[in-house]
């Protein structure tokens, strides 16, 4: 992704060859600025309060995390307690507990001082494959996307509904979910993003749009009540968005409001997409809904919100009643029978357990 | 409902005998003050800027204009270019007309000397109707909260989920869905009330939060992506909420995203119902989602966000990308087939064109 002209990657070693440089999600849209992490406990604070979000690169971050603790201390000590300490900033999305279980794996067996050379190796390999996943999620999905276009009988734009963040932002390039609208877009493909807003946290608002509006592709801010809406009056083709945890069953975990969505579409006939890499799959849990744990996060969320005054300053206001109370859950789950189909690097797939293990032969039990 | 100890309805006139007073809700919760209304122009500004808001309302405050249109001018012409104009404020509530029509077939055939006289009694009967038939909705839908706290096994409270306003605040005393949440709490039912923030304008949180929190009953908000996931966890005994039009055949406008929670409820096992006077009902309209225009706001209604600083002040801030477009559809149609009842001031009907016109014959045609 290009931001004022130069290429970025959403994280990054430095010149220095061991430092670790973030974008600070946290103040987009209003500034964009980077964040040194030179400590796991850094790399912790930026997941946990999500200078770092999108399930990808939090395991991305993670797998730095573990680099920057093994500088310090490469026993095996210091390995595991900061895996545990890592795998505790966030409970939901199942790409950190994957990222960390492969650094851990790579580096168990090696001498300690090949440790820190191995874990920098094998985190710059976890970002580079990332990016290649996301490519090939976006090559996979941009063929459903170019198939409605050559439907469509009138100059309309493939109308696209997407929730939450599942771009480049939230993984290391590319994006998953944005990759195909991308990817279309830059093909020529007219197409227009529907983009939920995605409440408390905006990621919709301030990253989505951030995102698209940099790549100069078509899209509305809408409501995370809106989209319903839209698809009884048939303005979206599709819905696409990205997971947090997918089960072996085929059912998503995602930012909160992905099942609302999903229900929308399959009571209007709208195809239903979840993009994925396979480090999103958890081929542990069967059943979402009982069994994924969500993250619940503190009220302020909800009853405050940050945003540019006139003068150009950044504050933070409170929206709600005073004294109101609020509860804050981050994510919910869509269970296998309202997704259309799950978008993988390996190809598209029903979200079924059958369907996942075609794909994934050498994962699925 | 008491504010600071005081008694308000949301509507009346001031002891100078003709101007009206309303509560500023664009205000709420951040500042509570009143605002005089002593033109029809003043009138159609409060419901157009949303100073006033809420189905029944807008009604009582239309047949206000009229009052003060009448006053400078009780002629035909006057009374039928006020009616035409404040019939433009706002497309989708349909209890604006209904007033409208009520205050001129009412003037029509008076003496001009008559007139101002008349329409000032008329539109204090409008407003007593409103809260007596709210009232009686209240004690209605008031039956099934104590149903369901009857049945309870445990010591929870009724979980009950609400969109919007559809309180004391949108009606001109009581509420039609909250009327009933308050009698269950002044009986001593343990109710707990999950308050959608009902994005872009956030009634949820401003005036709903307000009203709860005035009136001592046990609430948290929630964003409006959180009801799905809520009601898969068995967390919430019914939804409740208002409606701006309800058409012949039971189809439910209301403010955007109650569609959604609809079909969350319907996936869940959750009963879901409309509280409404039959004010509301537009016996001319049979299919809501292809009949019922739906009105489109500016977009700023969703980029901006106002709220409190930490020094007191009131500010509105820019929260999405800079220049990042916005679409702002108010309202939606929830179908018949997702409502679980309509509760009227007549009692609780399926929501069908049977059972509407059961209960009122004399208006089904």
């Amino acid at each position: 992704m290009k931001i004022h002209g130069k290429h970025y990657r959403t994280i990054w070693t430095n010149d220095d060859g061991w430092s670790v440089e973030i974008i600070d999600q946290t103040l987009l849209p209003h500034k964009f600025e980077t964040v040194t992490l030179r400590s796991a406990d850094a790399a912790a604070h930026a997941i946990r309060s999500m200078q770092v979000r999108g399930a990808p690169l939090i395991g991305a971050t993670a797998a730095y995390g573990i680099c920057l603790a093994l500088r310090n201390d490469p026993s095996d000590e210091a390995l595991d307690g900061t895996y545990e300490m890592l795998l505790q900033t966030r409970p939901t999305a199942i790409n950190l507990k994957w990222a960390l279980d492969d650094m851990r794996d790579h580096l168990r067996n090696r001498p300690h001082a090949e440790r820190v050379a191995a874990a920098y190796e094998r985190a710059a390999k976890i970002c580079d494959d990332d990016v290649e996943i996301c490519r090939r999620i976006g090559e996979n999905a941009a063929t459903i996307i170019k198939e409605i276009a050559a439907k469509k009988t009138d100059t309309s734009p493939v109308n696209i509904l997407t929730h939450c963040n599942a771009g480049w932002l939230a993984t290391v390039d590319w994006g998953t979910a944005l990759a195909p609208i991308y990817m279309a877009h830059d093909a020529g493909i007219p197409v227009h993003v529907w983009v939920d807003e995605t409440r408390p946290r905006n990621q919709g608002a301030s990253l989505t749009a951030y995102e698209l509006g940099a790549h100069g592709v078509s899209h509305a801010i809408i409501a995370d009540n809106v989209g319903g809406h839209l698809m009884q009056h048939g303005q979206v083709d599709m819905c696409i968005v990205g997971t947090d945890r997918t089960t072996a069953h085929g059912d998503v975990a995602n930012k909160i409001g992905t099942y609302l969505k999903a229900l929308a579409a399959h009571d209007n006939g709208v195809p239903f997409y979840v993009a994925l890499p396979h480090t999103t799959i958890d081929w542990t849990v069967g059943d979402g809904v009982t069994e994924i744990p969500i993250e619940e996060r503190g009220p302020e969320e909800v009853t405050q919100m940050t945003g540019r005054t006139p003068d150009g300053g950044v504050v933070t206001v409170d929206i709600a009643a005073p004294g109101s109370p609020a509860a804050n859950y981050a994510f919910d789950v869509t269970p296998a029978r309202l997704v259309t189909a799950l978008i993988t690097e390996r190809g598209v797939t029903d979200a079924s357990k059958e369907g996942l293990a075609r794909l994934y032969p050498e994962l699925a039990s």
